[in-house]
């Protein structure tokens, strides 16, 4: 099969044998995949001659199942973010764990549904299991949430998502942004080019810290009341103060997607997470955000493309790349 | 009215006026009081002619009571902890927020009362509020806690309010404690001169980590379950890698027992734990932990010889002070 390797000099396509199926497994062909930052930010720290094919987020259809699978069959069509423990979703095949997909019935396209996985996974993750708010309609209502960097990928499921659970919504974002924002829920859009806290006017139950920790971990704790929570999807390059917590009694919740696969742990709910945001899709609650749809298959060119446009333009919303090839 | 005040050489007596009472305050006639490691070390903080009341333990006599006070009388028994932000209980009287109060009938003597407030609001919240456990009767079971020193004041209410809600119990501690800690219900000792993970053989839900952070920062890390989290009270002197987290998507949440009153936020929550922690105690769920007993009056020579003890001997339970003069 035709699969996409990134080296730290960029994409190539390579051709390699099938990928193996396990007895929990099913084989996927990807028919479509979106690019994150993950992808990128992790092929800058690639070694000499360290070669690996990524991509977390697909919508395919299963080719075969391993002899332990016990949800599916072969034909289904599937979503998922998978495991950054084995080849990602840059090919035209992949094997994933059964525990870690949801299954999808026609109603929405292979765009709208490519990009979700990753997003809505670490979105739904990080707000209601990090977190602690709860997620149900309107259960948070009269508490307030602070999103920094609501434009991003995460950050445009994550307000909407907020939102339905009854957050009034805060979110940091470049003007440019602000219609977005807006359209994906947000209540008050924060300009982050200037001070936050005049143009918030109020404190917040928790603080979601999108990107930037470092910059943003010091007007997180002045924003957030005591006893709240700072949860963040980044790390911190240079190490934070943990002692500024104190004076609030405030909690850090650390939030990355692949946990539960590469742990082993609750990796089921990762199935049933993704089974509960197609649902909410259905239900007009929260919608995907798509940015640019890039047609003619998982290649090389279209990746480097695809990742080009994400490092360079601050893109709101995800970029699609569809597996079908070039006519 | 006499006061104990420290300063950066000791403590020493001093007569001033009796405080003055706001209208939400209760005034208190200090009958025992307890010291706190909290005391000693901020006392080792003061700068020069910097000279101030400690002390954050009480049970006592209302003597007075505020135009707006609501819920306290003349004559009543109470328990408090109350705010570093006021003068202390190293004092003949004070005055304190109805708020962080509680009513205690003649069931329990001073010195069976004089330990509790501190230590079992920090031990409360810690576990209750900031690390999320289910505070009612086997509710947590099933669910396991590890206890970076159990033998400390903290650790030794936490490990029975533990056991009462379910958790499976382990609490490290020099082993002459071990007797101690088995007295206060933790199922395994963990001898802390040694490796902790062979002495576990298990990982836990949640580590709470009542001293030196930075020495047990990344054991905490290790013997912790995916999303589970790191509850603390003590903050960290070098600042701690918190990109570590991210592998188990982990959580740290911090406890300073004076936030509430500090920033009038659920301050009126106090009161209503120390309520409950009588409760527990008249139910014989959770007793009191006391090592030494001190009569003669809350004097400095009393206080020196009381930080003395708790500064040298590692000592396990409460150093009680009774406010009766030498006879």
């Amino acid at each position: 099969m035709r699969a996409v390797f990134a080296s730290k000099d960029g994409f190539f396509n390579r051709s390699v044998a099938s990928p193996v199926i396990r007895s929990n497994d099913v084989k996927v062909t990807v028919d479509a995949t979106s690019i994150n930052p993950h992808d990128i930010k992790a092929m800058t720290q690639l070694s000499d001659n360290n070669e690996v094919v990524y991509g977390y987020d697909v919508v395919g259809h299963i080719s075969a199942i391993g002899n332990a699978v016990k949800h599916f069959n072969v034909g289904q069509r599937v979503i998922y973010s998978g495991t950054d423990k084995r080849q990602g979703s840059f090919a035209e095949e992949q094997v994933v764990d059964e525990k870690l997909i949801a299954k999808v019935d026609d109603h929405f396209s292979d765009i709208q549904l490519a990009g979700i996985p990753l997003v809505g996974l670490t979105a739904y993750e990080l707000l209601f299991e990090q977190m602690n708010f709860i997620a149900s309609k309107n259960a948070n209502t009269g508490k307030k949430l602070l999103v920094i960097n609501g434009a991003g990928g995460v950050g445009s499921i994550l307000t909407q998502l907020a939102h339905w659970s009854g957050l009034i919504v805060f979110a940091t974002a470049s003007p440019n942004h602000f219609q977005g924002l807006l359209r994906n829920k947000v209540d008050t859009v924060v300009d982050y080019h200037k001070a936050l806290r005049p143009q918030l006017n109020t404190f917040v139950d928790g603080t979601a810290i999108l990107s930037n920790l470092d910059d943003y971990f010091d007007a997180a704790v002045q924003l957030t009341l005591p006893h709240g929570i700072i949860g963040t999807t980044v790390s911190s390059k240079e190490g934070i103060q943990f002692s500024k917590l104190f004076e609030k009694s405030l909690t850090l919740a650390s939030e990355m997607v692949f946990t539960k696969a590469n742990t082993h742990f609750r990796d089921e709910t990762q199935g049933q997470i993704l089974k509960f945001l197609i649902n909410l899709m259905t239900l007009g609650e929260i919608k995907p955000v798509i940015s640019k749809v890039i047609s003619g298959g998982i290649t090389a060119k279209n990746l480097s493309h695809a990742a080009n446009i994400l490092s360079t333009s601050h893109a709101a919303g995800k970029i699609i790349i569809l597996n079908r090839p070039c006519k």
